[in-house]
């Protein structure tokens, strides 16, 4: 007890970031207001000209503004961002503050930052240099901090919140360059961004985490376990990462309206649905005793949604969309259960969260799949108009064909991971210097580190105190 | 308090999965991937052929696509049904897993199934008898689970994950047939399931459970009770309830688009509304010095969302609503007071989570409500269009009067409270059969069963300490 | 000891409520299902006349139906109010039940009050003197009763039920008067409520707990803290007022459609993330060893969403949405540090949530930004149509200038706040009266009051020991 004490008395010492942290929250927070001051402004649907403009385009309702196409699960998608995320993270029996409270701060910057960042490549208006934003922008700016919450859970309890303003910092500017080769330039299709926003952000994450390699991290392991209500905490969040994964691929700005988001509303459907099955099987095969482990199904059961995502509007078929959700049960939490223990022991990258199996090999799968299934497209199959659409062989691209599709599908994923693999080290080497206040090995996955914990205010046995308040009176008694 | 620790250790020993539950996971859900592929494709809203159809159908606007009348609270149902009906049966102190992750498996395993038995009887497209499905097909399928998710409600913690998977895959079966009868042949409306959903998925489980009835339960009935916490997650789910049901009904696939939703929404607001005060009132009149019971409020503020689905689409008036959520609260608060004990004791039907209160009664006061207010229909109430609108009165109904509809709406009541108990013999029989590793009496409610319990790994830690039963022996040492 | 545990065994008899609280409920159910009757009635886009009133006026798509601008994101605001507001109370160890169960109670009467009041002013159909209800009214009503939940938040754990009811009777009542007069009257312009809405309920409520000031509270204040999960919960509610504060206002039944609602989306997005990070800066500035404290992360975070209501849908700009939010979450924390503690000693202001910090400061402030924004607004930045519509400078308002609003939504703002605290003076006085049943001084803040919580009926478990007070005595005494 005494030694599992004492971190939390000294600890605080070398880990302060009284300083640190609003100086890097005011002066960031000032910059973004003086950018958005200097180069943001409202798009024509969202200024308030917009009943000219309607009249000008003859768009004849107002449901026809983009904002209709968008909102209704848009809130879905942002709040998960600024909350859902964290509790994913709950899990953890000391860790519970950090997780939920770091994510949103994680989130409050990281959209500003890709806000500026995503528009600069994407939304400037030649007329003025200015960037337009709308609705779409902002679903863009929450999916981008998605991949930064990913790399947030290999991290997870070992880190600071300066190291994770600056992670932040450069990832969403990672990203965004990465999304704009992807996107832009190789014009690959991506609706549910499990090359983009998955595969990235999981080996970015990976990466960072195996250069912060903590070799005496067991020191403080008896924290970095769960207790039966903080995994029904995480439970809460399994649920709303569903519905994210769900709205967010249909939801996505880039996925095509009409029977584009209709068809990747139904293939996630099936592939999360599938997942379930074989993950549960898998937990139980290869657990002692033939139990179940919660782990597993928290996180496992999502992986079917991130590989479906970049075929996510494709005529996958249903089945097609069964099989996919089937494997990555499989893989996924054999992930859990064999390659995790073996990457933190081996590979000395310690994996807080099991992103990797969650994120990084769902995410490869996904790309896989995209490619193979753009490879594989036939006019039979989608129809003249429909093959066009949904690859939008348009432009620059129309004389690309799905075989050639296929390729570049490909070749877009090899870049999300070494994107993710390289900007991650790099990272990692900036995180190391020695002035972000990183708790240390022994007070990792404690929020007593960096929050006020109420139980703090009493004495000794926390729960004790504070599902009773009586205690008092036997300490006393003592 | 030793024999409350035994189970825990042998337990294990008679209820190993460890080949059943694999088994069935992976032969069933392969049995999906090669049925889907056999049978399932997509409708024409999904198909990439849609632009093509559109110019066809000339439809302008990609937002006349049947997806968008549909969509946006379409996740909130899915993810109720995925997750949120599982947090509704948290509050067992040692339940929480089973609740939450068995919900999960039913959920993924009937929504596939359901998909393919509703869509033999209701989409197969004559063209090249294929089932064609679209977000529909999804929603109807979510409805579908949901009633297999009240059965699951009387059984709770008494049955093994392989005997919950036999169950579903057979009310499914039942459910399609009976919704078959009810919605085609017989042509009643029961836009939010009253009947088809509640009414036979609460008789259903109750038949279960009264075939499986265990006259030992109580030796486990010390972990049969709600800690705290476990309360608070239940309001939780309470609250997730409240949206489901809320949006399930005008988001029901058989709800008209325009009026019929929206005055679905308003009827199930008031109705709903009413339901609280009432409940409140009878809660705190008939508990020992007029305290309030957290499960009268958790569960029967719901009954009044249940009663109300049947007529939600009718003119039921604001009052109407007001009247039928009054009476809805007083009458399933009473049934937890008085009638569920009763039935444990005399009729042997012993129903976890009261679904007889919650889902039961309301939903044949619902079926009630939904005849009279039918065959007191009138053109001047309606309008002449407004009436054949809101019953559907075409095709081979056009000649049907109101009266006569309430005629077959009481009916419609009948066979879905028939076909639940019928079924539910039938299915417990079933599953009293010895080799589905269902626990014994003396450890029902118990997570350790079936998962692996966090507190298991580690004693060290004070917070285990007290979630903890390894504190138990130290006592006994003491 | 004894003096901690008397209340426990002696509270309920002088905070009997068993038959008081009946007796309200059903007695205010009754009358509510007979006003309705008398004045409640559908209004055409609800009524099943629709299709001809389609027809009539034309109206080629269901989608055109009002129902359809609205209703996605309205359940959350409803689900928001009817248990969402409870979660954010429910940080206290032995409060969660009054906190969301009282919620409910509130929620359940308020809207059915609100509909009545609200309709009596605004919704009077000439023709036959009815209430004419659709969507609007209920989104409207949630408003309402939000304002109501605000005042709770600062009376929480200190009255009994019985004295809710009341207070939500007289608040709602007022409410109505004070919207009609700043809305209709005086026009001004406050979609997000920030008057109307936050700081009305912020100032009703701190005058109520002014003039309930309890000297002795002190007795019961080491129930008034935290428990770690508890926290939790709260943040989870955190997580859904986020969700709410972001819907709520674009879902403003006053937000213009189009791009009005884009741009009222927009502004809260960037202005909740703005605040954040101050947030963040000022609660690790001032607290000791620079620690965070989650508290303010749980609340001033919201802030900056409540102080950018009024003016959310005018040309704010997104860099003037930031600042709004950057300097909210510095005084909201900043409030929570010194101005609550001081409340609380020099003025005799018990505020329980500290919603002064959360809803009247940043209340106050949306209205000063509104007054500001709406005065400097020019044609060139809005367009002569898009002013016109911005402003709603139409009908008896046309000749209006923006100078001229910007001076009545100052006004505007004035009388909130004096409504808030008037009405607050006279109901607080009301709720004094001793035939309330409110509990002692020492048994605030305590569930056992008027609920059955879990722990008492059982001792014998485990799990029950460690959360359970008595139980510890009993140890004592063997």
């Amino acid at each position: 007890m005494g030694n599992c004490i004492v971190p939390y008395c000294d600890g605080p010492k070398n880990t302060n970031v009284r300083w640190t942290l609003p100086a890097v929250c005011f002066v960031w927070q000032t910059a973004m207001v003086i950018l958005f001051g200097a180069f943001v402004r409202y798009n024509k649907e969202v200024d308030a000209h917009w009943p000219e403009t309607k009249i000008h385009e003859n768009i004849t309702s107002d449901i026809e503004n983009d904002f209709y196409f968008r909102y209704p699960s848009f809130q879905d998608v942002h709040v998960m961002i600024f909350v859902g995320f964290g509790f994913l993270m709950t899990f953890m029996k000391r860790y519970s503050f950090g997780a939920v409270g770091f994510n949103f701060l994680i989130a409050a910057f990281g959209i500003q930052w890709a806000l500026l960042m995503q528009g600069w490549f994407h939304h400037i208006d030649s007329t003025d240099g200015m960037i337009k934003i709308g609705v779409e922008n902002l679903i863009n700016a929450d999916f981008c901090v998605a991949s930064c919450l990913i790399a947030f859970g290999a991290v997870l309890g070992k880190v600071s919140p300066v190291q994770l303003m600056v992670m932040t910092l450069f990832e969403v500017t990672l990203f965004a360059v990465e999304e704009y080769i992807i996107l832009n330039l190789i014009h690959a299709n991506d609706a549910g961004g499990s090359m983009v926003i998955h595969a990235f952000g999981a080996y970015f994450g990976l990466a960072v985490s195996w250069v912060l390699y903590r070799p005496n991290l067991k020191e403080s392991s008896q924290l970095n376990g769960s207790v039966y209500h903080s995994d029904v905490f995480a439970m809460i969040a399994c649920h709303k990462s569903h519905k994210y994964l769900y709205v967010s691929i249909f939801n996505s700005a880039i996925c095509k309206h009409g029977d584009g988001q209709h068809r990747a509303a139904i293939n996630t459907y099936l592939s999360l649905a599938a997942t379930v099955l074989t993950t549960f099987a898998i937990s139980s095969l290869f657990q002692k005793h033939g139990k179940l482990d919660m782990v597993h199904i928290q996180n496992s059961t999502l992986a079917g949604g991130v590989a479906v995502g970049t075929a996510a509007e494709f005529m996958l078929m249903p089945y097609g969309s069964l099989i996919v959700g089937f494997f990555c049960g499989l893989i996924s939490t054999l992930g859990y259960i064999y390659l995790t223990p073996f990457m933190e022991r081996k590979l000395k990258i310690q994996d807080t969260c099991g992103i990797h199996n969650l994120h990084g090999m769902p995410g490869v799968i996904g790309g896989i799949v995209g490619a193979i299934s753009a490879a594989g497209a036939t006019e039979s199959v989608y129809g003249q108009q429909g093959l066009i659409n949904t690859f939008v062989f348009k432009d620059d691209f129309k004389h690309r064909t799905p075989a050639v599709q296929g390729g570049y599908q490909a070749a877009a994923m090899c870049i999300a991971v070494s994107f993710g693999i390289g900007g991650g080290i790099l990272v990692g080497l900036i995180l190391r210097m020695p002035l972000w206040g990183d708790p240390t090995d022994d007070n990792c996955f404690d929020d007593e580190v960096y929050w006020e914990v109420p139980e703090e205010e009493d004495s000794a046995d926390p729960v004790l105190q504070y599902n009773n308040h009586t205690v008092v009176n036997k300490h006393a008694e003592v």
